[in-house]
């Protein structure tokens, strides 16, 4: 019997992910359409569980390859009124909203000038991330398996072998997956807990060719991907999640850092074999084996592009991890190993965040357009946190999370 | 060689149907996902012809199966913001819609109560209606060729058979298709033009269990799907077309006539073996051997929904009647015979239409917020012109256009 997940995944998705309430709105947006079953699988679940009206999106992301190979430079910026109205109605009407994630055709946009790439938002654009750091709608993210995919992901598409490997990860295997994850989840807040408790100053990663520093924000907390909306309803924005994460100090990252996976780019393109080099929060240099003019291009976006919004920490005991493959897929990859993120920090990490942008970025708080996760962890790199007179506390060694 | 017509379709819907032009905003809509290849290849002729963006949509059915199943009566008739805005913003911007057409699962609502199906008009809205009646977009419908259609269509998933049946209706066999199209036209308005030579005060259609007379609208054009949009850029609504048609008075239907083609209605649901009964221009009786009780739903949704909007005349010498094939697709079947249809009258027809709703109804022009086709010709009905005395022309002899 081959395996499919499609009609469990869409009850996590909906009880446990976006956590559909009653009388509540829900946009699915699939980032292929060869994911309609699953696209149809969550509107028939969040309909039964209520739903008042399931808008159903599938960005193509063909299309956008279309665009940018011929729309004039001064219109990739545009972003169409029925979109940000999409996105407005969410929030007016605080809806749920299901991102079905997985591109089948990463080299899509390899032969488009980077620049231009870069400055097309579509579909993720900023008004959908300022949504969701007001706490303005409840949101999830999780992996759309299809052959398309499953080629990207394994190079075949073998899309039981891909729901074979997924299902541990999304606790799909559990005999009640509702109840894999709330403890799932409370195990996360333990290290959270943890983390707290230290108040660390910093975060130092060493080894495999990476020793940076990172200095986290003053004030901000761990969190998970457990997180609430501003009226109070709790939902998990990640599934897969593995991650503990806080705010670094956007003045504060200082050194060099192997990106230890392949990174797929928000705004399309891809890098490989990456290293970034900080200076006073900045990135100053980047080298890549492949497409480091799309990480350049990506880092000209605005002035907060260049410094660090995110620091998570994931050992490889996790299921991801487990599994000892590198899906090129930000969704998994960012579950197997702890990674950073340039760009727009995350408000549920400050519960004084002070309103205005200016307010924001002065206390440091990057501000972005962008949010680029980034893999930096693996077997080689020590983990450890700094107190405030520099001493050092392993977290994670030899991919083993060690703190207690 | 499979024949696979994509290319050559996207191309002539771009610069034929829809007429595309430089700086101009394009909405594709699709109704299956299946329809992927032809939305790419539109959306990249479009650019190519210098559309400055284009939004691919794709209408998943299923999902609004899994809404009339599970959401409550009153949600029914709601249309989310962001639908009405993408076609505010087409009538804003003077955009261009395609729509990718043709149904893969007919079935899909057949075990939903005929009321809740008449009730959600969601794609197709009424403010979509009102806005091409105002001329405030171009649109274009296309078939869109794909396994799930061509089983629907013909029994078989051969994509390849549908594409040689549809390639000679959509004149893509021909050395230069846009020139074909062009003198395809030209035939159309000579028909059009000699029977507004004639001025009939009514039709009337005789033979094969029908005898219908439906009086037409005074003041009321014969025209083609070839139209124009309110600052006068011309398009061709529907691809193929082989109709010229023109607007009954709203009060002046009489008689019984029979649906000769199984009919897939607008917001869902199938009816077979239909007949009509009318009396002063009201469907007051409905019989079918299948889908009767849809039929009667549509004709409750206002009261201009049980009168006729229009009427057009085909014969069976087109490339669909041709075919002797019977898709039962409105899109492709209206093409193979005369077809009447109720609800909505074509704003197109009138060149002195009077504002406002009351007046036009008055007037005798239709007014409603469906506007469902039906074929009601064939070899066996008879279809003649009559003039203010009462003396019958024949205008449809045999299935062959006989007026001159």
């Amino acid at each position: 019997m081959s395996p499919d997940f499609t009609q469990g995944l869409a009850e996590l998705a909906v009880c446990v992910g976006a956590n559909v309430q009653v009388d509540q709105d829900v946009v699915v947006l699939a980032y292929d359409v060869e994911q309609a079953p699953l696209v149809r699988a969550l509107a028939e679940r969040a309909y039964g569980h209520g739903a008042r009206f399931v808008s159903a999106l599938y960005w193509d992301s063909h299309v956008k390859r279309s665009r940018l190979r011929h729309a004039p430079d001064e219109t990739l910026d545009f972003v169409p009124d029925w979109w940000k109205a999409m996105i407005a109605e969410c929030v007016v009407r605080g809806s749920a909203v299901i991102l079905v994630y997985g591109q089948a055709d990463r080299d899509l946009l390899d032969d488009i000038a980077p620049e231009r790439v870069a400055r097309d938002a579509m579909p993720m654009t900023p008004l959908f991330w300022e949504a969701v750091d007001r706490g303005d709608l409840a949101w999830t993210v999780v992996p759309g398996p299809c052959a398309g995919v499953a080629q990207a992901m394994l190079g075949t598409p073998d899309v039981a072998r891909l729901w074979e490997l997924l299902a541990p990860m999304l606790r799909l295997d559990a005999a009640d997956p509702q109840l894999a994850w709330r403890e799932h989840m409370a195990r996360l807040l333990e290290r959270a807990a943890l983390l707290h408790e230290r108040h660390f100053y910093a975060l130092h990663f060493r080894g495999g060719g990476t020793d940076l520093t990172i200095g986290l924000l003053a004030g901000a907390r761990w969190v998970t991907a457990a997180t609430e909306t501003r009226w109070g309803t709790p939902f998990v924005c990640n599934m897969p999640t593995e991650e503990v994460f806080t705010t670094p100090d956007r003045r504060c990252t200082e050194g060099v850092v192997r990106i230890t996976r392949p990174l797929q780019l928000a705004r399309g393109g891809r890098a490989e074999e990456l290293t970034l080099y900080f200076e006073r929060g900045c990135v100053v240099r980047v080298e890549a084996r492949r497409g480091a003019e799309f990480v350049r291009a990506q880092l000209a976006i605005d002035s907060g592009a260049v410094r660090l919004g995110e620091v998570a920490l994931v050992d490889g005991a996790s299921p991801v991890g487990q599994t000892g493959i590198v899906f090129g897929d930000g969704l998994i990859d960012e579950n197997a190993t702890s990674h950073i993120a340039w760009g727009e920090a995350i408000a549920s990490t400050m519960p004084d965040l002070p309103e205005g942008r200016d307010a924001q970025i002065s206390l440091g708080f990057n501000r972005s357009a962008i949010h680029q996760d980034a893999m930096i962890g693996g077997p080689d790199v020590e983990v450890s946190g700094v107190d405030q007179n520099g001493v050092e506390v392993a977290v994670i060694t030899a991919d083993h999370w060690v703190l207690t």
